[in-house]
């Protein structure tokens, strides 16, 4: 198995940079200020675990021309500046004084003009990575610059992956496959459920998984309350529906799919969900070309399913982080476009308020969809 | 080994809450909104690696009296129901139309008077987790209450632990302690840095983590550049300085430090930087009595180290997550508390740009302090 190149050439960055510059001077932004991870990462590159650590903020000024600007904390300045980026401006956080704000108003005001509208992400799926008190601060400081919306420009750019992504994402789901190939030496009645995720963990980084930021799942007799839910230390037991969802990272892309297995036979109402959900996500699969929309998706999932607009989203994009925008639900209306790559999500309601998920990884292509997990099949696993 | 007992009774998240009400009353606020993940976590119990999908804002909200308010996506209804709340109130998230702030308006403002304010974190380490338009849309929608800043309620508590806490912490710690003592089964010259660290996060998990959020390091002939990089696929050479630094969880808590690792004999430069962390971190353990400051901390390490008020901090909180306040800064004067866990983490800069770290993990007493890691001794390991 060979795997992709890591990283991108400088050359993606800057037609990411120039994309999004166009949009702003359409939207007439004079820059936009990035504050979390992928954000920033989408424009340099900038891959660290460190954003575990909630201590400091980091920001990125794109201005309306030219290179990224990157204001950081000098504890980042070596790695950053392995990067593109070469204007890095770095203060010793954290400092109770001035965490950065000066440095990044001084900043906004250089290559914002008088009066110049300076966007945030402030939609759906968004956040500010940093102190309300330091956006305080900031505002007061950038005396006639205004900060504003940033037009959902960055989101929208994210939504279509380039091939150098859609090949970390397909590694990622690879070695997702695999792991999920081997969850028979892992899992069996008696087992503690907590013992079968800390060895899924592992099964991923031994097929070569850089690491493993999400695992959720559960086992129970005909299907699961959630699935959301850490480990218990209960055992599986004969009869249970185990299931296992995983976002694993290769590169800094995530593949997020699940699989189910039955502990010992499945129940006829286990076998027939089973098969309802791979249906589900075959019609799914089958309508998504390029032109229709996420909506639907859902259709032709839900009147499979009957869950519902209630039900909550049937799958949603994926790439730099394990869930992204478009969401497939009724009101999304997003067009399906080559190089959006998706998860299908359709779960079924079970008996006494439990339910069952399947999950698969696809990528949209002019000629239609592929998978990029690969396809389970129609008879849930027995274990 | 015997682990610990999972999650904390009930009467302990109900003395964290009055706890705080305590706090609002002497601070004027009728209520706390939270919405990050550690801030949830620390009233609710509320447990789940959910937060690594970015769509759904969730909220607590924390009322003068009585038990906090769940206003959380209809997706985190069951896993919340199994917590000490019992009001729980969903939405079906994401909503395009409305994504909870309509509901979360109204809860508000049921349990806050007219007039009434709202604390939200907005110091140092916070950050708002929901879009900046939907905190616009909330103020819009909560009439004449104000939201206005949390009087760092919530992070001032979490900062001495209770022995709960504090046991969960070690576990994590003893945990990587079996893990870092397995190093050399996984790295030897020639080996990839990247099947290190992979290796590494198995070795965690097969000692008993949950799960493995963090892990950063290098490889590199006399010291590294800096702390915070993910793995390249260069071999480890004879001469280098193997540093690995991990941040691993058992039941929600984190331990926090780090190893360095000769390939082969190391440079005098080496052995001697090496003891000069060692005896750093005894200088500033052997001060860490109740009543001593973390900036009389930084300045126990400096002394011997040199790094200088600019040199960043040497240290820090340590519990939910992987760095907490306070940090150990000149400017940091807070004072130490039996309860409170801290990571020691002296650098020293070697030739070329390049440096040495080492952490340890401890406990304040009363009595004084205590290890949470098992301490390194002086001579750098060689592998």
């Amino acid at each position: 198995m060979i795997a992709p190149t890591r990283g991108f050439p400088d050359a993606e960055f800057r037609a990411r940079t120039q994309r999004a510059q166009d949009l702003m001077a359409r939207r007439g932004l004079s820059a936009l200020l990035l504050t979390t991870e992928p954000e920033i990462r989408y424009y340099t590159g900038f891959l660290t675990r460190f954003w575990e650590s909630p201590t400091r903020p980091w920001f990125v000024v794109l201005p309306a021309q030219g290179a990224p600007i990157a204001v950081i904390p000098a504890i980042g300045s070596h790695l950053m500046s392995q990067s593109w980026i070469t204007d890095i401006r770095t203060w010793n956080a954290p400092d109770y004084t001035d965490d950065g704000i000066g440095l990044l108003a001084a900043t906004l005001k250089e290559v914002v003009g008088s009066g110049g509208d300076i966007g945030m992400a402030q939609g759906l799926e968004s956040h500010a990575r940093m102190p309300l008190g330091g956006l305080d601060a900031l505002r007061a400081g950038l005396e006639d610059r205004r900060i504003t919306g940033d037009a959902g420009i960055t989101s929208w750019l994210r939504r279509v992956k380039s091939e150098a992504e859609i090949e970390k994402i397909a590694q990622a789901a690879k070695i997702a496959d695999r792991a999920f190939a081997r969850v028979g030496e892992i899992a069996a009645s008696g087992v503690p459920l907590s013992a079968v995720f800390r060895k899924f963990q592992m099964l991923c980084l031994d097929e070569g998984a850089d690491w493993v930021p999400y695992l959720a799942g559960a086992s129970a007799r005909g299907g699961y309350g959630d699935v959301i839910s850490p480990a218990t230390d209960a055992p599986l037991e004969k009869g249970d529906v185990l299931m296992l969802d995983t976002g694993l990272v290769w590169d800094g892309y995530f593949c997020d799919f699940d699989r189910n297995f039955s502990i010992g036979d499945p129940s006829p109402a286990v076998t027939h969900a089973h098969h309802a959900l791979i249906d589900a996500t075959r019609a799914a699969f089958d309508l998504a070309h390029p032109g229709r929309t996420f909506a639907e998706l859902h259709s032709a999932m839900d009147c499979l399913l009957g869950v519902g607009a209630e039900g909550g989203r049937l799958g949603h994009g994926l790439g730099m982080q394990l869930t992204e925008g478009p969401s497939i639900i009724p009101a999304d209306t997003t067009i399906l476009e080559p190089g959006m790559v998706l998860t299908l999500e359709p779960y079924i309601a079970m008996s006494e308020g439990k339910i069952m998920v399947h999950e698969e990884n696809i990528v949209i292509r002019a000629s239609g969809p592929a998978y990029l997990s690969t396809p389970a099949s129609q008879d849930i696993r027995v274990l």
